[in-house]
């Protein structure tokens, strides 16, 4: 942990004030996240060598005021919950930025200071159903080293940017056939836009299409991620349901459709349900979309992973009117950190998107660029996706059984025909917060589908993602949390 | 060339109208470029199993209508003006989205198709000045790929995000460090929030910090990338003329200051002119930014490259009232194909800028983060800056002298003292365009200083770029610029 914490025994302020200030400041600037755990007052004693006493003092005071709370048997954390009012107005109050001018923030700039949300650590249990978590341990690390280290000696054009704006001309043309023929996406690669991941290619669409004001058509439950980028650039979002075969279009028509820009969709496994677009919705979206002038935003990001039937196309592949903007990424099915992503656009707006890229900030690493293309073209892309496919379709089956067998008909599961997390609904007494409590007593980590919602309210809808487990650790979590809900 | 032509023997339009409206969206969408070369027409024709005499009707046609331009004796060209009008209203006029809805854009977006500049391959010349390159043949790749290849192997750490929001902690730790014992710059690792470059730190300033309308004070001439991006943002620039001693901060004293938010300023190393700011100024500099409540953004882009006296203290380092945001890139100092960079904000904008960045596009890629890390930890970065400050040492002292022996009195050198471009004021009857077009006959590229101005008038000032570049070849490129200059 980042817990560089500066006493001074010449100054006359005590010590244990000292340290509460330090600590404060810690949590208010974010260097400390909610759900954060504290060193304990033995060892931060120890190791800023002053008495355990003035570390407790300074807990307490801490605790007192909300920024910490204590957990019985586990240690002290950062309030997961920080009071909103200190999130909104304090990073500006510290002794040192006191002397200095207020800063002015632009619009951009104090919307997103209004709305800070904690960026939160990974939750710490001894079995976690994190969300978004990968069996990187399977990644084909030495393969991709040795590509690489070939790539770095084979010329040196890797140090310069690519010649092409958009991004390496032979990745842009890999990636198209690739979505050609395994998402029936049909696109030249002058259509493709590479971008660090599906996260830009968000941003660059809210700021090249979406004012404030501007509506969003979302899915309710939905991705948490896009929600953010869309609230930021401060468009008002219309939250359409969901069902067992995704977004329920025929809602769309009960929606005020003259501020409507944008239909945020997730086709191929809606995100956190899980369910998939049919066909007949698809064809009624892409008409709803052209009739009202919206563009869909297709987001396609871990389409990989399915193990029912045969893929439905893209969106994006039955439009015939250039309605749909498709955003894809590598960070699913490679690795998180390698930071490619794409955007596929109607041909209109190439130029816009190339230049706003360019503007945003230049272009991709190169050497990764080529590392990923010989990747894809020498058929290593598909034969690790089909690997991992397997290889989460075991994990999932073994998910899936484990709650039948030790929750019954405790438990309803929903969507878990694709992605790398299924959602379940509870049947239990508790609320959201009791069940996550007491799993969390058993040692095990899951998580509410309530913030998804975009009204927070108790469902008993909670998400399991499996990644980065292992059938056993999957089976005794399940086992786990069955008997932290009986009791 | 990325050309792709696609034309329909079965569609009843002559084929000279597809190529012709091919080879037009091809130059509209910007997948050619300004004063990029076109194949000739026998190749043309060849390639596409077409007579030549359609090829030649198509880029008749194209050249009547202003696409392109003939240059005698070299070939065919796409325009190096473009009339505006062209690039403002086309990109949406092509046949295949005349059928689609009309997309409508954002302010951002809008205000950016308004505003589209093209994006300009590299000038091929068999000598060519040009700006921003680099030695990249002293690159030690054999040992960058080293260290990849270790922390490729060393854990499997690299496949996933950084636990750090602001990016990799040791790297930030490296930077601090850095920072303070080579520019004097005053920061804890908790200031710095790591970007792709340069580039997306002015882009995340922009958003943070100005909306449309505000004032930003920039160098006259000054930094044409950074001059893009304030006016992408809407900024309104308030101009400031610089002199030996770089930006003249008297002159700030007659802007009206009620809705400046910003100074920007390259301070060890003015760009373009080369001249650095005095001590004085920016004592003065800072005094004014505290008094009027501006920011200050301190771009230090290349200050490493740096020939004569030492280095002076970064305004950062200077500013006793955190009203500076300072920001470096790798780029310069080692590839450009590496999106590293930084901003060092004051801690009060500490979690709005990583927040920010985060919404953006989360993070870099972690295994360049490690790399760099121990790039930077283990010397390698201050050796190599060592040696290659030494190397462009040597070709500038060539470049100096070659000015000097064949052009004498008929050239002013201005600001020789830093960076990897010199930038001279000629003593010749013949204005900008005729001077680049006698240096272009002769073989020789050169760049007018014209567009780094506000106000493009010719003022016989051009800039040199050497960095890719070996003695005998500058030497020889200046004894031809001479006698172009001469006939």
């Amino acid at each position: 942990m980042d817990l560089t914490i500066t006493l001074d025994n010449q100054i006359d302020r005590p010590l244990h004030q000292q340290l509460y200030e330090e600590l404060r400041q810690t949590i208010l600037t974010g260097r400390l996240l909610p759900r954060q755990k504290l060193p304990s007052t033995r060892s931060l004693a120890q190791s800023l060598h002053i008495s355990r006493t003035t570390v407790t003092q300074s807990y307490d005071r801490l605790l007192s005021e909300g920024y910490l709370e204590s957990i019985v048997g586990s240690g002290t954390y950062v309030c997961a919950q920080l009071p909103d009012e200190l999130l909104h107005s304090s990073p500006v109050e510290t002794e040192q930025t006191l002397n200095s001018d207020p800063i002015h923030l632009s619009c951009y700039g104090n919307h997103l200071s209004q709305t800070l949300f904690a960026l939160q650590p990974k939750l710490e249990q001894p079995i976690s159903f994190r969300l978004g978590q990968l069996a990187l341990q399977h990644f084909p690390i030495a393969l991709w080293r040795k590509l690489l280290s070939r790539y770095c000696l084979a010329s040196s054009d890797w140090l310069d940017y690519a010649a092409d704006f958009q991004g390496y001309l032979p990745l842009r043309q890999a990636i198209a056939a690739y979505l050609s023929r395994s998402r029936a996406v049909q696109c030249t690669p002058q259509q493709i836009i590479l971008t660090n991941g599906t996260q830009q290619a968000l941003d660059l669409v809210m700021r090249l299409l979406i004012d404030a004001g501007d509506g969003i058509v979302v899915e309710d439950p939905g991705y948490l991620s896009a929600r953010r980028v869309f609230l930021s650039h401060q468009a008002v979002l219309a939250p359409v349901p969901v069902d067992e075969s995704g977004l329920i279009v025929e809602k769309l028509a009960g929606l005020d459709s003259t501020s409507l820009k944008l239909v945020y969709v997730t086709p191929s496994h809606q995100f956190p349900t899980g369910s998939i677009l049919s066909l007949a919705r698809r064809l009624e979206l892409l008409a709803w979309a052209h009739q009202h002038h919206c563009l869909i935003l297709e987001d396609d990001y871990d389409s990989e992973y399915r193990y029912g039937d045969r893929p439905i196309p893209a969106l994006q592949g039955l439009d015939q009117s250039n309605s749909v903007i498709y955003i894809g990424t590598f960070s699913k099915v490679l690795f998180p950190s390698l930071r490619i992503g794409y955007l596929v656009v109607p041909p209109s707006l190439v130029f816009l998107f190339t230049q706003a890229k360019w503007l945003c900030d230049r272009q991709l690493p190169m050497l990764e660029q080529q590392v990923l293309t010989e990747f894809i073209e020498a058929g290593h892309l598909e034969s690790h996706i089909r690997r991992m496919r397997s290889h989460y379709d075991q994990l999932r089956q073994t998910l899936v059984k484990a709650l039948k067998t030790h929750l019954g008909d405790r438990v309803v599961i929903l969507g878990e025909q694709a992605g790398i997390h299924i959602m379940v609904k509870l049947q239990t007494s508790w609320n959201d917060a009791e069940v996550i409590q007491r799993a969390s007593e058993a040692g095990v980590g899951l998580e509410s589908a309530q913030p998804y919602y975009l009204q927070g309210i108790d469902r008993g809808e909670f998400i399991l993602g499996y990644g980065d487990l292992d059938s056993e650790t999957i089976a005794m979590g399940i086992d786990r949390l069955a008997q932290a809900l009986e009791k």
